[in-house]
């Protein structure tokens, strides 16, 4: 066999040791929340059957998604006409599974297929890769994780406000101080492509609106003027697009311009009924603020949309979810109310990153190295070993008889904050040499001092 | 579209709430025992390229590779007579990517990419679900999980020594007592079959052997002498075969029987340092059991083989591993002597189930539910909730107003613990009601008593 020098599918990373240590640093700060919230954990297989996910996505996610071969002689269904026919007439003869494209269709598919065993309300959270046939680019994998949490069986606006909590208590632990958790309600825009005179079209609108943000007003007036928006609703939309002031100031205005719209106002109630359970929690406003174009062009949304925003980053937009009313209606089962929201756990990495907010400590993963010079020394590191490992303290030896520059090399580029040092004074004395890498400081101690000093470190 | 019940792909699972907390307990127990001896976590991309794949695990290993369809139009290179040639010529020019098979030849491809940035000896865990398309059956998935550590970069044996402590580590943080860690060394394998006169085919002897425990060792005689072993060699092998006795007993047997074989005489002395080692750190050999038979069927192992085999239930054997020294060779990497070894998760949950080893509380997720009967109570309630997860405690209210007894009912079905009750005298008190769901006992409390209590139990 010739030798190739190996190389990773485009759009798919590995993550070494340090990007782990990172990852699980965020990664564990939002499951320790989600758990205080009384959400448990699911995971679903990376495959499911490509009748479960075709459709659920659009044309361009049908497009993205892995497909699995058939096992076996996967050709057996296919005929020489079949290949005149192209790729779309052949894949079903080929593949019956695909991977997952998102937490959301197996979460659906999960709730239907038990739902005489669970108990409603369910809250669950889910933290596992999606895959996409995308093409990769910066900041966009093939490969990535999606950190979901739900819960369905219960249109309670608690939840709604629930939400809001989890996210500030994660972004309040990863130290995230520059952030806005916007929120809207799917039923508000309802109301204005009601009150602007072009019922039914707030699924466009929203496909508009959700651009103001790149592209500017101008261009979106052109966009709708395009997609049939009279000029008239274009020039009642102004108000809006130019909404400021408080949440409270902003709630009160849309009570006018939303008068006539019956759906709209009851949008309105929703959201300050999540402000007032809020309040009843005892808690403020902070961070969170009603962005009324606030759109996500999701169209599935029916009650409350969320959208985090991390300003002054790169890439700000690092989490986003809603309110649903028929999650699980395309697998037969009806009425499912439920809410989502879900952390981009890459982007938060990111800006994590762009801010140097990952603490220091965290790529540490090795307490203590021991080091030392001949036989007698190793073995007498051994039980040193052995001691700091019961006292549960993370330590290793180097494992072979090498150079002591090379020895402290490896603890160095391990990030190892402490090396052991066993020498013949050191035996004979029962004590080791505890050497802080970062001060340079070291000193003889007992093993029960160093237990001592490390832990306090 | 029609609406199809939804299935899962054969040999695939959800793992709902409780075999989430259950499977959690079992890795949270691995990894940080992994941790506590100095591995670094690592994870791979689920995909690979099919080159790295293809020829690493023998002929039956390509047939299970789950291929991945490329994306877009994925006939594009597949002509009419291409498929009357048959799926193994129409494969390359439709996939390039293969799911994970194990964790070891992405480990190797790895180590191979960035071996000018690893700080060697490298020490790895890496815990990710691997896919084989394996016929289905009981206890065997298409889709599971592999929890593997390995050390790469130095022959150092006090890393063998080490793999007996986590093992033992592991088992009695899980409060396993009846398993035996089997250990052998292939050099004294590759010795047994120079002394008995049949050089050269330990590869042959390994395979047979291997079957001892199935089939007996009558069976295993046939199968010898089928392979072209003569009857003397066959003979010789006897007193192997029922080696008994102290780990010290059998080593010091195998120094006379192997005494003109360098090779195998290498083995025994490994075997013994590893227990010196183990001495050194101050550790006896309990549970360690020197298997003169053991295996493992795997042809890459060059020095220690491991197996933990757990007694008396039905799976027993639970982990495995070796050394190799040849890991990277594939990849044209040569001279990386490494050791590593494997805890079959899916297999210890069994073990655990079966002697019923799970800890109560560690399927149970909230630890406090708040119930109330109308509008005042819910919004006393949300402020307590507050409270209570403000001091680190899982709680959740229940979001609806619902009758006391379907409030209970979650409670109960969520493995709840505790419920915290609010009525109009708990408001007027400014205290709550505790139940502790086992007792049935309940008192009224302040919210720091509750807090105290809770966290008590």
């Amino acid at each position: 066999m010739s030798i190739q020098k190996p190389t990773l599918p485009k759009g798919t990373r590995d993550f070494g040791p340090i990007q782990m240590a990172k990852r699980n640093y965020i990664l564990e700060t939002i499951k320790s929340t989600f758990r205080l919230f009384g959400y448990q954990q699911l995971e679903t297989p990376s495959m499911e059957n490509l009748s479960v996910l075709t459709g659920k996505y659009g044309d361009e996610g049908d497009q993205l998604l892995f497909k699995v071969l058939n096992s076996g002689d996967f050709l057996k269904k296919v005929k020489g006409e079949d290949l005149e026919k192209g790729a779309a007439n052949v894949l079903p003869k080929v593949a019956e599974k695909g991977l997952r494209y998102d937490l959301t269709v197996p979460f659906a598919r999960y709730v239907v297929m038990n739902r005489n065993e669970l108990t409603f309300p369910f809250k669950r959270f889910q933290i596992q890769p999606v895959w996409r046939a995308d093409r990769p680019q910066r900041g966009r994998y093939r490969e990535f994780y999606q950190c979901d949490a739900d819960v369905v069986g219960t249109d309670s606006l608690i939840c709604e406000a629930e939400i809001l909590l989890m996210i500030r208590r994660v972004f309040a632990e990863l130290k995230l101080e520059d952030y806005d958790i916007k929120i809207n309600n799917r039923k508000i825009l309802t109301g204005i492509s009601e009150v602007i005179g072009e019922p039914g079209k707030e699924g466009e609108l929203c496909v508009a609106i959700d651009k103001l943000d790149k592209i500017g007003w101008e261009k979106v007036q052109e966009e709708l003027t395009q997609r049939g928006f009279t000029e008239d609703a274009v020039k009642k939309l102004e108000p809006i697009i130019d909404l400021s002031g408080s949440n409270d100031e902003k709630l009160a205005f849309l009570k006018g311009f939303l008068s006539e719209s019956e759906e709209g106002l009851k949008g309105v109630a929703e959201l300050e009924e999540v402000l007032k359970i809020l309040a009843e929690f005892g808690e403020g406003q902070e961070h969170v603020d009603f962005d009324v174009v606030l759109a996500r062009g999701l169209s599935y949304y029916t009650g409350a949309i969320f959208e985090v925003k991390v300003n002054n980053v790169s890439i700000g937009s690092v989490s986003g979810g809603g309110r649903y009313d028929n999650l699980t209606g395309v697998f037969g089962l009806e009425g499912v109310s439920g809410v989502g929201f879900s952390f981009g756990v890459d982007r938060i990495y990111d800006v994590l990153e762009e801010l140097n907010l990952f603490p220091e400590d965290q790529t540490q993963s090795t307490n203590v190295m021991i080091g030392y010079f001949d036989e007698e020394g190793r073995n007498y590191g051994l039980k040193i070993l052995n001691g700091l490992r019961s006292a549960g303290l993370s330590a290793e030896i180097y494992p072979d008889y090498a150079k002591v520059k090379k020895q402290f090399n490896y603890a160095d580029k391990k990030q190892v904050p402490y090396v052991v040092m066993i020498g013949s004074e050191e035996i004979a004395q029962n004590k080791v040499t505890l050497k802080n890498l970062k001060t340079g400081e070291q000193e003889m101690h007992s093993l029960e001092e160093v237990i001592g000093m490390v832990k306090a470190s």
